[in-house]
């Protein structure tokens, strides 16, 4: 998403609030669809700074689709025009051809109104953005996309556990997800006291249930992890310190840091994860927050690469699937970007 | 000291570099000197967030010179004209009748033009400012006051360790409790990443030293103790995240985390310790840092409470010396302003 945008979503009461309207089309596995899945025909913009992005990255990785689904990734740093390709040869995304996301917006909507996110999926042929909503994109990789999904893909959306991930999903992303922001963007006091006690009842809730289960729902990896993951691998270096999320570090919440360390090692987490980018974002782009811009040099994250013993708890991480492959070529997150 | 003024510091280089001008009269035990000690005649100006005042504060209770010498509190916010005494009834100092503390200052020196500073020692007779050279008052209590010092006093700065306390004191104060403030108040990302650096440098240095050692100077708390105490103490609730001071909290540091407590623990360090006007005088006067002026709710410091097993490493905490009696009636942090 964009996180500026989300700054100045401050409303004049003082709390934050998120904007949720968002282009709600989907791609779909009917042949007959408005937009069919096609292998190819679709290029994903994410960022690796974003949370929201990050999702829809790990997703695509353990389903496979890389090859069916490209990947372009804004610049972790924007200005007020929102996210951009500084990144890629030329400042432009090599496929679509676009220095600024919003030129993929503005082909869809003229002149739209709201704000400029990622992730979205972008129609190659037309250069138009398909679909922006966020909670969608990964479920409909999980059950539209099944055809093009590699052999021993995991199912992260398994049927006999949707309502219960849907209602984790639910409170998570309320007081865990966006909690984090609505403590980092209250405009006073006060909204930020209520804000701090709502989020950490909720990590409260995810360390107890954490310290008896491997995972959120069921013994494997679900959507639902995924959700809570690229919250919590950006807590101690951003939202601790940034966001005045401060009562504890995730390394001394032990339920909560064995499994970060856990899915951090596992193929799908902590390789997507760029942790150079991530804190740019934050502290370069929240000027009202960080007027001087200057991204800390810590905290140390070599913890991450400890053993977590999280195995006696039991679980089968991809259930009756496998783990993915290498992270393909040119898709690495940067040496130096992570502890590996 | 002022840290409203020191904010502004910064020079054009993007470095932090403290102003070090003083008025440096003393007050001596010689009868006929121009500042002789006297019981009565001086009223030491502190404030509780300041971690140069509240060395002040520490080794006036631990020898005993609560009735010699009064203490005025100034708040823990202050504007542009620096520190005042609104927590006093009818916002002035029930001895010296003032509002401000540059009063003080303009009684010494018409239109002082430096920083109005804590801690400051006033002649109540004239209500002029004697001394603001922090790191010779607490010298001279120990030193000058013997005479008035309560029965049992501890001898903080020892004639035979006076060589290596003033060795260690010297590194500490540029490297730790001036190295905090380089990290958060550098102008930009090389000036910081340089002060961070050296910032933890000097913390693993300590941590080492530390390691096997229960002071840092033989083997009972001295003057050494006190200066590295008050800025170790205002580490995790303050300089961790607003001074970008993050690789580690001190509860990840197992020595320095174990002689934190141990001192918190003992009469005179605790008990003069109040985190709510710490975290208050930073997060709001600083809003070249912190714009909002949100103070954080956090961090959980419970465990400051917690035993340190630090006995193990030997050591007699006040030599042949007591501790201190409890904290005189009138001078108490308030209830829920620590952990305790």
């Amino acid at each position: 998403m964009s996180e500026y945008g989300d700054a100045k979503n401050a409303s004049k009461s003082g709390a934050y609030e998120r904007d949720m309207n968002y282009i709600t089309d989907r791609i779909e596995a009917d042949p007959g669809a408005q937009w069919p899945v096609e292998a190819g025909r679709y290029r994903l913009v994410a960022a690796r700074a974003c949370p929201w992005a990050h999702r829809t990255v790990i997703v695509r990785r353990l389903l496979g689709l890389e090859d069916v689904i490209s990947l372009g990734l804004a610049a972790p740093t924007h200005d007020v025009r929102s996210w951009n390709f500084d990144l890629d040869p030329g400042g432009k995304d090599p496929v679509l051809g676009i220095e600024r996301l919003q030129e993929a917006y503005f082909a869809r909507v003229p002149d739209y109104p709201k704000g400029i996110t990622v992730p979205a999926i972008v129609d190659v042929p037309s250069g138009a953005v398909v679909t922006n909503d966020f909670p969608r994109i990964t479920l409909d990789f999980s059950s539209q996309w099944t055809e093009f999904q590699r052999e021993g893909a995991p199912v992260l959306y398994p049927e006999e556990h949707r309502a219960e991930i849907d209602e984790i999903n639910g409170w998570v992303f309320t007081e865990v997800n966006n909690g984090v922001y609505r403590c980092g963007f209250a405009a006073d006091q006060e909204h930020y006291e209520k804000a701090y006690d709502r989020l950490w009842t909720a990590l409260d809730r995810l360390e107890e249930r954490l310290t008896t289960r491997r995972y959120l729902v069921g013994d494997t990896i679900t959507e639902a992890d995924i959700r809570l993951y690229t919250t919590l691998v950006r807590f101690d270096p951003v939202y601790h310190g940034h966001f005045k999320c401060n009562r504890h570090k995730i390394t001394e919440m032990p339920a909560l840091w064995g499994y970060l360390r856990d899915l951090y090692q596992t193929p799908g987490f902590g390789d997507t994860t760029d942790f150079v980018q991530i804190k740019q974002h934050y502290y370069i782009v929240h000027t009202d927050v960080n007027p001087t811009k200057v991204v800390p040099s810590g905290p140390d994250l070599d913890g991450l690469l400890t053993p977590h013993s999280r195995e006696a708890l039991g679980g089968r991480p991809f259930g009756d699937g496998t783990p993915p492959g290498p992270v393909p070529a040119g898709e690495e997150v940067p040496e130096g970007h992570r502890p590996a």
